[in-house]
């Protein structure tokens, strides 16, 4: 086989636009999979997705993997590296504060799993649905947050509490020893030294899609 | 008042950056305008958002917006300004297609509601939820999508299908005269004239953050 895996350098960490541009190959290349095709190569997957083939080959370079020449890549070996290196083989045990009409969804969200986030503790301050659990998972009042971050060795932090709550829960999480903050809320939280922030912002994306539709007509 | 809205020039549309960045001002306003405080200045939303008071100016100025010298903005005035210009405060119909636990959850999300997005019927293939309705929302079979789309006079389609299933139900989205489509999926949609794709792609943000993790530790 000439395709590998090479160590990535997280001295030089893989640019984001590639990051992001992975997930689109791993859906392209897991369909194909699912089909029981056995080889594809970089035109191919460009053909798909839109995106170009020589871009295509550079990302996947970035991850150390290299196609053969006239055969290209192994299906079902390029799927694993993809997920692999997207962290979505790997257990992520997160915690999600706010557990309104969104943040219940997400802990019911089986998806989420597939892709390696295991929302293992719910939080919220409203006394009818603390002791209760979604999908399994247990909520429990917010004061409990540090103990159970421990005990549960979550890593990550999913906020979906009401915007005026989320500066000071997002400081809550950081206190009890997130390293990682999911923010779906529209507030843009403070950095914090030796904390990601990862924001999903839904409704920014509603407002671009509203200014689109407004552009074109 | 030296403050107005200026028209906006469709033929130079506002940049996507500073259409991104408004949702943060709107958020530190309205927690203003919900503590009733009257005026404030690009400094202060500039300590409480952590971005340039002069970038804030200058992204107002882009919607017409303008300060009073040594008083600032008016809170309540500015918040209805930003809320106009995102179009939260019109009412979009939208078809959601795919309605499994994100869709389900979506449908239920009041949130989306008091930003504008009004999801006024949801599309499935599975008998068993074709009928019933989730918070006042009916459950159509797909192959009412097109009939439906035009009385209900929907522009946006919601897609939250299977992966495998996201191009052709775009596609069909597209047919029954959709002008938005606003893609939860990991598919990179084919682009189509006149069509504005909208991703919100939850599974790449997961990436991305794993990704940071990782180079931290």
């Amino acid at each position: 086989m000439m395709e590998q895996i090479g160590m990535t350098d997280r001295k030089n960490p893989i640019p984001e636009p590639t990051v992001r541009r992975i997930p689109w190959y791993l859906s392209c290349v897991s369909y194909l999979s699912s089909r029981n095709v056995e080889f594809v190569s970089s035109t191919a997957i460009s053909r798909e997705i839109n995106v170009d083939a020589s871009q295509i080959a550079k990302d996947l370079s970035y991850l150390g993997i290299k196609g053969k020449t006239r055969i290209g890549y192994e299906v079902k070996s390029l799927e694993k590296k993809l997920r692999d290196f997207l962290g979505f083989n790997r257990r992520h045990p997160a915690l999600l504060v706010g557990v309104g009409s969104l943040g219940g969804a997400l802990i019911a969200d089986s998806g989420l799993q597939r892709y390696g986030l295991d929302i293992v503790a719910g939080f919220d301050v409203k006394p009818e649905i603390i002791g209760k659990t979604i999908s399994g998972v247990p909520i429990s009042h917010i004061s409990a947050l540090s103990s159970l971050r421990e005990s549960l060795k979550a890593e990550i932090g999913v906020l979906t509490v009401p915007s005026e709550e989320a500066q000071s829960v997002a400081n809550q999480l950081i206190r009890a020893g997130i390293k990682a903050l999911w923010n779906f809320t529209p507030i843009r939280l403070r950095p914090h030294e030796g904390v990601v922030i990862q924001n999903t912002s839904i409704y920014a994306d509603l407002a671009v899609m509203y200014n689109s539709i407004d552009g074109k007509s």
